[in-house]
């Protein structure tokens, strides 16, 4: 059977029989383009070399022997030639792209003879001796596992010891006196002299290739990722171009369209004499194209025929490489370019104009991720470079601002009032700082992760938020923060970039956000595709009407307790709080009604009948109740009680994991006043609407149910209330009263809960911290270890736990399902705006997803992604199937 | 079809159609024994009213009819008779007993008339009337629904307007009025007159107890227990005797067996003239049996053969209720004695020795939950009850304890030191207190629940314990408690009862725990049947001396940590905690490691070969710091630096949720060097002994896994250092590392984890917390209000949740065995303590089960329980399928 194809032999539709690489390399040849010729050793060696107890079999061998007599030909040089060295380069290339196999081997072919020879050819000593000294490092690594660092600090004595302060200060004379050290070590470590024999250099690069795919990272990796052990790995052997063969030689990188704005102009760089590599490292600044123009203008001509064909071709964007050796170009590779938010959705929108690609084409080319960057302003790349951040943190909310900082609510709202654009820096947030959270452009807090307090409710506000800012040390008694040792006090300048998480010193100008115009467009053929709907985590009419803009078809979550954060309510649920007896709750809770009432009847006149899901109070009682001494005694004053008092209320109510305690349904059983004044609001409010003669249709959402029983009582405390309520008005009100499922155990007998529940919606964040036993606000001390060590693939809380979380999700809608087919069932919670988890929702049915305003467009793109994609599966199945 | 059956119809295996007391009532006939007689009619008639549109059919009452001639016949009485009345109680009855439903209406048959003859009769004027009002009050709340409030409240007026301070007071005439005035109340409630035909009266009763079957109460409760709805209610008739006949008559209660001391010896009250109300209410102070046999001695010899033939009969000591009737005899009930624990054990060795009752039914007659009573000492029921109790908490741990009061951990010491019994009161406990609670006889805390640190660490010492104890209002800062007004300060005695949970002021003396033959024998016997092992959870070499006199077969869970708050130790797990890099830890970790191996080496040495699962470190590192002011202080000084240093450590280990925070393994992840440090000690530890002769089989066990690859990345580290250690002391040693399973996604993977894993341990309390979102530490706030609703059948922390813990726990055993058949399962865990869970444990395949020491005995007679109803619910199927 054939092992070796050479690259005029394949099509990129062979990727599981040559690898990514190896098909990519065949598709431009088969194109006619000019590509540095070279053939793949299949994958089909890959798994002989296995059966063969990791030995090169005779055939293969012969096969390799062959090939490389017609590479010779081909390129007219030969292997072991002084005068014309055939140097190749040597690649892995598995079909799906996999880090922790050995990757690259250059210039093999080079031995003490052809570094001679090589010299001569491109009449640059150093070159060829650092190309030798590369090669030796590299093989040495690869084939005989001695370590990098063997190598490095061979260099780095050199170095040292000639007061040299970088590689390039190193002459030729020093390159070879480094590869004859070199060589030294592989005689040291026991591996017998490096190979002279290019033939002998190939085989045993080519078994190390083969081996590496056994390699135990390799195979971590493959069992994290699912993928079968079986598909093995081929190797690539290319000739090597060299685009520093004088001044009618160079080299290039170039788009078919500009990354950055999205424009249809092919947009590159080019430096003459130079190998690619000298692109990379920015040791020389790099020409535009119009210096090759100038340079070789028929290779010019020929290049952009060929990256216009290439992108054709493609259906897409390319970022091409490519090299002139003596006036003659070579493509080196070809992918889809990398591309900024707004270029991606102006790319995908043109394309389709130009009718290269169809919509559904174009909704899947933009990634969803990168849209809400659009919704905020942001700093140039321009700005950023010009700029060294001071610190890092989690980019828990995009966006970009500068201000003055301020550490508390008050001084924040002073200074707001005063004029000044402010940056609210703390340790980390609390409900007491919503609204010096409202009134700030930006929110930075030197702890918790990607869905603490503080990044939420950023996210939800549209501000951009930096969290979990491990090296700010915040200092609240002095008012000041030290980054790396500078003390920063009240109204210092800094800026903050939401969308990397950088903090800087000083004032940047940011960019502000613009309707996009393409992206309206794509969103209006995402909203016609996607099955998914998508609604929006609002608790106030400003919060709503935003989520409309963007798109939003309706109110997933209204968070009442937010409600009451404004101060002049705050003080009401801390009377209802203090009160000893349901009796002394009576006052306040009628007061709290009235303003939930003119809360909910501003949203529900906003949606003018389209759905809004009112979840009813969940947080734990001290939330609300004051934590530092200053303002214990503010707040005992008001409530005309004395401070000791205050504090026996507040150590009664403290708790020692608040996250699983007396909070949601749970306070409603023990107080069941409070719920039954907030349906009162909801039915109230719903009713001068009726009269009013706007539709509305009251979703309520009790949260945190764990059991069938608990449901029951609720619910028929909340029916009885409603219902007397209608009764007494004389009108019918259409309502639903549903849950949400955010405890393992509600999982597990959602078929029951099914039984009394108009709907179910997932709480993603609760269910996360209860499957796997994280605290969200405690993940930042082991999160960071457990992604660096591969423990776990992404922080479940931003992208969707399939295996575990997903698992209960998914029992927990085939349950409720199964007891009721048509129940409605959406999730909401941060994960609702992650793709990725989006996905996955669609594939086990969820109907609806609830997520802040500015995820919405995310979401919208996501869920036509989808169902594009579930598309895609079905009809190949049904292709497979026939 | 008949529908009504005569007493001497039926037997005792007709429940389902008869109900339970219809059967019962039935057998006594049957056996010969003197019962008033009746009938009962039966469920399917209750059937037939549901169908019929809650109307009783006319079948049904001509077949009333028919069967009260009947009955008029056998007693020679007649229904409407003024000088033979007959009247009769009516009871429901279904084959399961349940509350919720009407349950009886005695005296049914009075009327205007038949209440004069009744006084004639019985020669009591007074008593006749007070029949009539009892009659008229049970009738018209059950039949017609008039609040029980309603009558009540007229008998409450009539007293107060004639100065009367109880029901005794009233006078015949008095009763007379109020009876008049409660037939007013019919009339006045819109429901017409009392029915003065005694048909009437029982026509509507019957039709009353069929309607309360459907009344939602009942509903409800079918619905929680699954009762199926339709197996319907009996109703029972029964003639009424009077014991309050004339010197002639009396009534009483007998035992067949001392129900305290188990002593074969027949047990009873009587009273003379009177009603069994009046033994009950203990307005008159009951007679012993001597007085019956001397007043009726022929009708005692009856009564004599009458109860040893019972006993005989059911195999069990019986409590019956019988009734003298003019010398005549009559039993009304008979069911099993309820007996303390140490009767329950001697009565049912005793009855194996005398062949009433084989081994395995002997296993099934005691309560295993009572067994750990007999293991420590109690108040006697004579001292209780002429002490009346301060206060009372939740009955953590059972034994009986006096002593002197103390409020912290140094001052408990200190007294004990000086020779004082301490009782050890706080608020709540953690860690720090260990060596206070080490000293005390009793624990008291005025918070946390069953499963708080005070509870748990109580249980393992087998410490009485009351924790939860509301009304104490511990002062921590003045070393006081104010208990209901009284304020207790240090050195003030108390007493406490751990088996009910009461608090009482002074020195109660308590009866010291014996070595009980009787249920050294038992527990022999249930070791044979048991399926599933019983192993302890202890920390240090005494506690498994303990566990294994008490019979425990190994060590299921040894908490590494609880090893290093000892004071001495505490300082050198400080000093490591404080460590700012790995090479700080260095020193701190070796000494420890030190004393590690030598607390190991002694468990090992004790365990002469049986299995010993360690636990690695679980809690989070926070926990190990000190929390207030002083102590902090003290420490900052030990650990030679400053305060604010201490306090920023602190600050930066705290927590929101520590539950769900940096603990476990993953302390291991950001931390290696701590668990290496441990298998280190558990490998020195069984070296040592190994060359001493002593075998060793060491079970390490990892807690709070979540995921296979943090599995397998500790376990390569682990096994590699223990590998190491063996290679360079040339030993083999067989070792097993397996895991907790206590995180609900452990569950939903455990197929994954059981390919690393060489054991799973359920972690129970864990699971439960994750499961229902209940920290246990917090429960308090809202778990009576659940128990008291109904909304939780039992407290999840003591008794497993089979439909949602438990079938996560089937999941993950029924995954883990797939995996891997032969994987052992085993849970430690408070449930694995409780009889009920450790019934489901043994359904689900659970290979053994870990408890406290004091424990041991309870479980390994509910693991003999579980197999053989196990194996009664299979040879029933095999009978079914034949």
């Amino acid at each position: 059977m054939q092992q070796i194809y050479f690259f005029n032999e394949g099509r990129r539709d062979m990727r599981s029989l040559l690898g990514g690489k190896g098909a990519n390399l065949a598709e431009m040849t088969h194109l006619g383009l000019p590509v540095p010729q070279g053939f793949t050793i299949s994958t089909v060696a890959c798994h002989d070399y296995e059966k063969n107890q990791n030995q090169l079999s005779a055939e293969l061998r012969a096969e390799i022997a062959q090939a490389l007599g017609q590479l010779e030909e081909i390129t007219e040089k030969q292997f072991n030639s002084v005068a014309t060295p055939l140097l190749v380069s040597v690649r892995s290339g598995a079909a799906i792209s996999m880090p922790g196999m050995m990757d690259t081997i250059l210039n093999l072919g080079l031995n003490d003879q052809t570094v001679i020879g090589l010299a001569e050819q491109t009449q640059n000593e150093r070159f060829a001796w650092d190309c030798y000294r590369r090669l030796l490092q590299m093989f040495g690594n690869v084939v005989y596992g001695i370590p990098e660092q063997t190598f490095e600090s061979v260099l780095a004595n050199y170095k040292r010891r000639n007061g040299y302060r970088t590689d390039l200060d190193m002459t030729a004379a020093d390159l070879k006196a480094v590869a004859t050290r070199f060589q030294e070590l592989y005689l040291e470590s026991g591996h017998g002299a490096f190979p002279q024999s290019p033939q002998e250099q190939l085989e045993l690069a080519v078994a190390a290739v083969f081996t590496s795919w056994q390699n135990p990272r390799a195979q971590v990796y493959r069992e994290l990722h699912h993928i079968d052990n079986n598909i093995g790995t081929a190797v690539n052997v290319q000739a090597m171009v060299f685009g520093n063969s004088g001044a009618d030689s160079g080299t290039g990188v170039a788009f078919t369209r500009d990354p950055v704005t999205g424009k249809h102009k092919i947009f590159g760089e080019f430096l003459q004499n130079a190998q690619g590599e000298d692109v990379v490292s920015g040791v020389r600044t790099p020409q535009g194209l119009p210096t090759m123009a100038e340079m070789a203008p028929q290779a010019y001509q020929q290049f952009l025929t060929a990256v216009a064909k290439l992108e054709k071709h493609y259906h897409d964007m390319q970022d091409v490489e490519f090299t002139l050796e003596h006036g003659k170009l070579y493509f080196l590779q070809t992918r889809s370019g990398k591309r900024t938010a707004k270029a991606a959705v102006k790319i995908a929108v043109d394309q389709v104009g130009e009718g290269l690609i169809d919509r559904n084409t174009a909704l899947l080319r933009v990634d969803p991720e990168q849209v809400s960057n659009l919704l905020h302003p942001e700093f140039a790349a321009a700005t950023l470079a010009a700029h060294k951040p001071l610190t890092k943190g989690l980019p828990a909310s995009p966006g970009a601002a500068s201000g003055k900082i301020y550490f508390t609510a008050p001084s924040a709202k002073a200074a707001h009032e005063a004029g000044e654009q402010v940056i609210l820096v703390r340790q980390d947030t609390s409900p007491e700082d919503i609204e010096g959270m409202v009134v700030s452009e930006a929110i930075v807090t030197s702890r918790g992760g990607m869905t603490s307090h503080a990044a939420v409710v950023a996210r939800g506000m549209g501000k951009c938020g930096v969290v979990g800012c491990e090296h700010l040390i915040v200092d609240q008694q002095k008012q000041q923060v030290t980054i790396n040792g500078t003390v920063y006090g009240e109204g210092s300048e800094l800026s903050v970039d939401g969308a990397s998480g950088q903090v800087y010193a000083g004032v940047l100008t940011a960019t502000q956000a613009t309707q996009d115009q393409n992206l309206q467009t794509l969103l209006s053929w995402a909203k016609e595709i996607g099955q998914m709907d998508v609604y929006a985590n609002a608790d106030t009419a400003n919060d709503f009407a935003q989520a409309l803009s963007f798109g939003a078809n309706g109110i997933g979550l209204t968070r009442t307790e937010h409600m009451f954060f404004k101060s002049d309510r705050l003080l009401k649920m801390r009377r209802l709080i203090i009160a000893g007896t349901a009796l002394d709750r009576v006052e306040p809770l009628a007061e709290l009604q009235e303003l939930q009432t003119e809360d909910f009847y501003q949203i529900y006149r906003l949606a003018q009948g389209k759905t809004v899901t009112i979840r009813l109070l969940d947080p734990p009682l001290h939330e609300f109740l004051p934590h530092d001494a200053k303002e214990m005694a503010r707040v005992a004053d008001a409530l005309n009680m004395s401070v000791s008092a205050l504090e026996k209320r507040v150590a009664v109510l403290h708790e020692a994991n608040p996250m699983l305690g007396h909070r949601g349904c749970r306070l409603a059983v023990t107080y069941p006043d409070i719920y039954e004044m907030q349906v009162t609001a909801i039915v109230n409010a719903a009713l001068r609407l009726k009269r009013e003669g706007v539709p509305v249709k009251p979703h309520i959402m009790v949260p945190l149910i764990d059991t069938l029983p608990e449901l029951k009582w609720l619910k028929a405390r909340l029916v009885a209330k409603i219902n007397a309520l209608l009764a007494a008005a004389h009108t019918p009100l259409h309502y639903q009263i549903g849950i949400m499922i955010e405890m393992p155990r509600a999982c597990l007998i959602a078929d029951q809960l099914a039984q009394s529940a108009d709907f179910f919606s997932f709480g993603t964040n609760d269910l996360t911290q209860l499957t796997f036993g994280y605290s969200r606000d405690d993940i930042g001390s082991f999160l960071p270890t457990y992604l660096d060590q591969g423990i776990l693939k992404a922080d479940p809380f931003k992208t969707l736990d399939v295996e575990g979380v997903g698992k209960l999700m998914k029992m927990a809608v085939d349950k409720g399902r199964y007891a009721r087919r048509s129940l409605p069932i959406g999730v909401c919670g941060e994960l609702g705006g992650d793709p990725a988890s989006i996905r996955y929702f669609a594939s086990i049915g969820i109907d609806y997803v609830s997520v802040s305003p500015f995820r919405v467009p995310s979401a919208i793109l996501a869920s036509a992604q989808a169902t594009l994609q579930r598309n895609y599966q079905a009809s190949k199945a049904t292709v497979q199937a026939r």
